[in-house]
């Protein structure tokens, strides 16, 4: 038994979705909260920009949800960018009390799960999960400088400039945090940094699989199984690999990579990643549908590609990790008054 | 109130920490598990060198508790190394849960509170927080490529290669975890990055004031109030910061950068620093006497500086974090049958 309950289960207070003109410009475009037109957000470099998007999407969140940033207890989030400055940068300034966690993408359902404790458990009253991704400065560390003007591979995703954060807290309405899993580290031998869903299919697999056997649930009592961005590669590998072991999950799943962009009219080839990618859909898309009482109950399962620029550049193949979170947006009479 | 409580105790089940050499001829030799004479650990490069550290010293605290890895729920684990890459491609292959934080050299206290938070709140049954740094990975990441052999500033800090690994678990005899504080970012504007005494100062003096605060408690209270790795340059500001608020801690306080080297015959400077610095310290020195019943209270203040090579090039400052744990050798009642 791996999987991770919460009694008192948080409510999910208030949530936020900022994203940039490629991603208003895409499927979910609609859904964002606020559109950043510059992709520098007035800022003098990409990696300022980026900590200026997570600052302004939490201020955002904490907003809608009649906060102030100070009525925080904790902050819990982080990024792509190396020793997470995206975040400590974005959170300087705050004096919130801010834990720094690293998942690669997988880092919203890793921010929730901690944050879920931290309220679930009673040690603070206010917690935010946030997290973010910016399309330049993950290339320019992870890939090539922009200028190079670099191919991308067919089976390349793209980095959306977007941001989610949630704000997690008690006494309040659905929908609420009922529970998660811890992701293992799977590394099947993948050592192709252009096609990041292959090596995270089986981490998204494992957790899933986990989370579902742990739980004694089936694929059809969930509205929708959100994975992070396995992409148009990486999601038919999922589907294969959780068929091997007699679950089926495509009446029921979301890849927010594959389904972000529009593969028709946007040059993304395999799709979007990043931090931001599924947090932004999650906070902007389903965390108000849920609110809203159109979907009730959903898996949000974030992935992660545990790569560095020099480890790749040492030869090694790149760890997959997947963190899963449960959503539902009904009150079991513990929800509602925990 | 922002401070933590265990109200369960977890019990610091085993621990273990493992040095390189230079650690071995300093002031806490022989406290040490093992001295690692071999820096690249038979590795073909530092960062394999320091992932094989990592989780060596995992096994090792786990073996002493006649655990096996397998057993553990989660481990919680964080580096200095480029997306963290020394702890996930150390506990790659174990089959054990992850959650990765990020907090510098304050991650031995950040990975201590959550997973605390993970076997107190009842989420799991027992959480490994480890952590590490190598002085070659940090240097040819942080600072100059080895073989540059750039002269270091009186003021900088020689990053120790050690990692420290603690257990957590419930049902277990002394040291406890009693409680805690998640540390806020402090950035006073220090931009040099050859003293990062001076910038994780202010933040030690925040989380420890806080503390104290919360708790109703003075600093004579514990036998130590140990700091992470302030160093010789950081620790008198931090004296000067606490008595600017009233508090001495003078007399309880150990730095572990000011003192695991010997200024007389290691040329370390302002003394050390890096995850394993404190991480290692605290569980080859402190935990064992709490166990011992040798001490019987102490506040474990690890401090990070949330730079990054980028950052500085960029010209922004240098923020720090301190993340605190209260460790106590005495079981409350509460915590030897939680």
């Amino acid at each position: 038994m791996n999987s991770i309950r919460f009694r008192n289960q948080p409510t999910l207070h208030s949530f936020a979705a900022i994203g940039g003109q490629k991603e208003g410009e895409g499927n979910f475009g609609r859904f964002f909260d606020r559109i950043e037109p510059d992709p520098a957000l007035g800022e003098k470099n990409w990696e300022r920009a980026e900590s200026r998007l997570q600052a302004e999407t939490l201020r955002l969140a904490a907003a809608k949800g009649l906060l102030k940033i100070e009525e925080l207890d904790c902050i819990v989030a982080g990024d792509l960018i190396n020793q997470c400055t995206g975040s400590t940068f974005a959170a300087r300034g705050t004096d919130v009390p801010f834990l720094g966690v690293y998942g690669a993408c997988s880092t919203m359902a890793e921010s929730l799960l901690a944050a879920g404790m931290l309220v679930d458990g009673g040690y603070v009253r206010r917690a935010a999960a946030v997290t973010s991704s910016h399309f330049s400065t993950a290339e320019r560390q992870f890939r090539f400088p922009l200028s190079y003007g670099g191919q991308r591979t067919p089976t390349a995703q793209w980095t959306c400039t977007a941001s989610g954060a949630a704000i997690l807290g008690r006494h309040a309405a659905a929908p609420y945090l009922v529970g998660g899993c811890i992701g293992r580290i799977c590394d099947l031998g993948v050592t192709d940094t252009t096609n990041m869903g292959a090596a995270m299919a089986p981490a998204a697999a494992d957790t899933i699989s986990r989370y579902l056997h742990d739980t004694g649930t089936a694929p059809g009592q969930y509205d929708a199984i959100i994975t992070g961005d396995l992409g148009q590669i990486g999601s038919p590998l999922l589907m294969e690999l959780l068929s091997g072991q007699g679950i089926d999950i495509a009446d029921v799943h979301f890849d927010c990579g594959a389904k972000i962009f529009d593969p028709d009219t946007q040059d993304t080839h395999a799709g979007g990643s990043g931090c931001g990618c599924s947090a932004s859909l999650l906070c902007g898309y389903f965390l108000p549908k849920l609110a809203a009482g159109e979907m009730r109950r959903v898996l949000f399962c974030a992935t992660g590609a545990l790569l560095s620029a020099m480890s790749s550049q040492q030869g090694e193949s790149i760890p997959g990790i997947c963190h899963l979170v449960e959503i539902t947006g009904e009150a079991n009479g513990k929800g509602g008054n925990a």
